[in-house]
């Protein structure tokens, strides 16, 4: 039985992922008359006089809501809500399994943009926030802004951050393992989404100032300024300096760093060598990475990161988003900004000291313990 | 303490009523590639070549949301959305101790009856259910109605029907002891709005003939078929045959059965005196009752209920919803329908033996055993 048969007869099993859980036990008459009936209209009447006691008497001090639209799940594409269900559950499972937030699951049906943008500002009010998951690029980025724009809790979309802020914890200590600077080096990013998009931005936070950013059709130039695409005239603005026009296997000629968030197997051997001595490698495509992880060693790279759990260095968002939403509910944050995700990719990179870390070991790994809590630290000491 | 006092800071203690609970548990990489990536992806892919199949491999086969837009909770009135979430969470409580339904809260930053249709109709593909819950008369009933015609998955507003469905359960039992025939009876209900509306229909369902309801103003008549209240207007229709036009008072000389979902003491010991031999009172306002369950028995009602838990026949809705849900979501059921209403009354009136039914016991106490069993049971033989 291979793992796709042995999952569906799990969730078979499982019967659903979630359970509701109470906290406030009903046993008897008495019982009642505090968790309902008539006591729980004083709660009410609190939270109806000041809005903030919500973070007091309601789940809004610990609870979030993983939403998506089903436009982009996984490797799957657009396969809808109903089916992007056990995705969304996954996820909810994570959140309370590794950072004890409880979180469920909504699956929208509507794929336009304004109105998934307001079906989720109408049923905020008793959230502590809200992880958008598995939306196309590049609606997911106006989306998220919009409603980081209207809401007064933590908006964020996973694909976007949480790969994001991993990929920068992991490249933080790789690059104190070569002894390069963040200012100094030249990174390659290939992908121009949503993932490829907020990584570049957090490097761009980090302090590197040589990017390149490739789609498909090459690297983003002055030329995407005009373009159609939001995001991509937003990289076209803030990346590639220089104005450099060419291929990503041209880009990659005399670089330091390689980010893939794109496709398989689209880099080789030669790109490898093409780049500078100590090259670092994080070929994240899912489940095939843009370069095999024993091919781009032995070509030389340094470092070399994927998005899998059977090579070392995994780049797993599950390092990230338990923790970040933990900090933020604690602080009852308002926002997650992006001194909160930098916070959280310096908390992730120190949790390996200096000394120990190896070409082998430039990320925890998704087992290892009080994750969450050190993200969590971390992200808490940026909320106001 | 008080009541209040002693509920709040229970609230304070519990931070927030309701968790989530894990039912894939992630121990180790193999268990994450079941709950999560790779594996998932098969029942995402089952799911997407037949939408049912989101019964068997995900949430929505014992999953609900509870819903509201604050606008009429409890006896505090239109008091918002992060106000209302105390009494939501509650419900979710009582969902899951009394009837092992997982259901949980959303409250709505809109009170626009076609924005919440849709925000509802939005959200609703990963549920097994919805629950409606303290949205102001007629909003309700217009929003209930719109979602039903829209939606596969059973919408039930519990202020309307849960109450209707207690109330014909203890009528059945009463109108037994006192043996007279349902389409014998006449019966006054005070209170035109949604509870009273839900259990008018019950009502002529169970093949009552003679039913006067009375607003604050009086006996709803032939007047209000032109009226601007849709559902006066509807009561106006399916009542009142006679035509009669007086004061609720006026109604009650003569009838055999009173049915009060309206306000404090609004009648008196003369009224109950002018009603006919054994006269059957359900007095339900909340906390205080249209009339004090001993001055009625003083008075010579032979049967009295109200809807607190320190008199004897308390109409709860507890007693309903928690089995309706179980039994419609053990069915994937599409819809709560009438019959289903009906087998629910039913199934919790023959709870008691004929023989053991009294004055003081026509219907079965909250915390009774089974009676989420016995309602669900009953519910899931309507469902086709």
């Amino acid at each position: 039985m291979d793992v796709y048969e042995k999952a569906l007869e799990k969730h078979e099993q499982w019967k659903g992922k979630l359970r509701t859980k109470v906290e406030a036990k009903v046993n008897d008459a008495t019982d009642l008359t505090y968790a309902y009936t008539p006591g729980v209209a004083e709660p009410c009447r609190k939270i109806h006089e000041d809005k903030e006691l919500a973070y007091k008497y309601t789940i809004k001090q610990n609870t979030i809501a993983v939403i998506s639209d089903g436009s982009a799940v996984l490797g799957l594409g657009n396969i809808g809500p109903e089916a992007a269900m056990p995705v969304m559950e996954g996820k909810c499972v994570l959140f309370k399994e590794f950072g004890d937030v409880n979180a469920f699951p909504l699956v929208l049906d509507t794929q336009d943009a304004d109105e998934i943008i307001n079906t989720i500002k109408n049923i905020a009010p008793g959230l502590g926030g809200i992880n958008l998951e598995d939306i196309s690029s590049p609606r997911c980025v106006y989306i998220e802004n919009k409603l980081k724009e209207m809401l007064d809790i933590p908006v964020f979309h996973d694909d976007q951050h949480g790969t994001a802020i991993v990929t920068v914890a992991a490249l933080i200590n790789a690059l104190k393992l070569v002894k390069k600077e963040a200012s100094d080096v030249k990174v390659v990013v290939s992908g121009a989404g949503a993932a490829g998009f907020s990584i570049t931005k957090l490097l761009l936070d980090l302090g590197v100032k040589n990017i390149k950013v490739a789609d498909s059709k090459g690297v983003i130039n002055s030329s995407h300024i005009e373009g159609d695409n939001p995001v991509k005239k937003e990289i076209a603005k803030i990346t590639n300096k220089e104005d450099f026009k060419g291929t990503l296997k041209e880009a990659m000629v005399g670089s330091d760093v390689f980010i893939g968030v794109s496709a398989p197997n689209i880099i080789d051997e030669e790109d490898i060598k093409n780049m500078n001595d100590d090259a670092i490698v994080f070929a994240m495509a899912n489940p095939t990475p843009e370069i095999d992880y024993h091919v781009a060693k032995k070509a030389g790279a340094r470092v070399v990161a994927t998005g899998r759990s059977d090579f070392p260095n995994q780049i797993n968002n599950v390092l990230a988003f338990p923790g970040i939403f933990k900090g933020a509910l604690k602080k009852h944050a308002k926002a997650i900004t992006e001194e909160m995700k930098m916070a959280a990719a310096k908390g992730l990179a120190a949790m390996i000291d200096e000394e120990k870390i190896t070409e082998d070991y430039v990320i925890v790994s998704t087992f290892e313990e009080n994750v969450a809590d050190n993200v969590a630290e971390a992200v808490m000491k940026e909320v106001e």
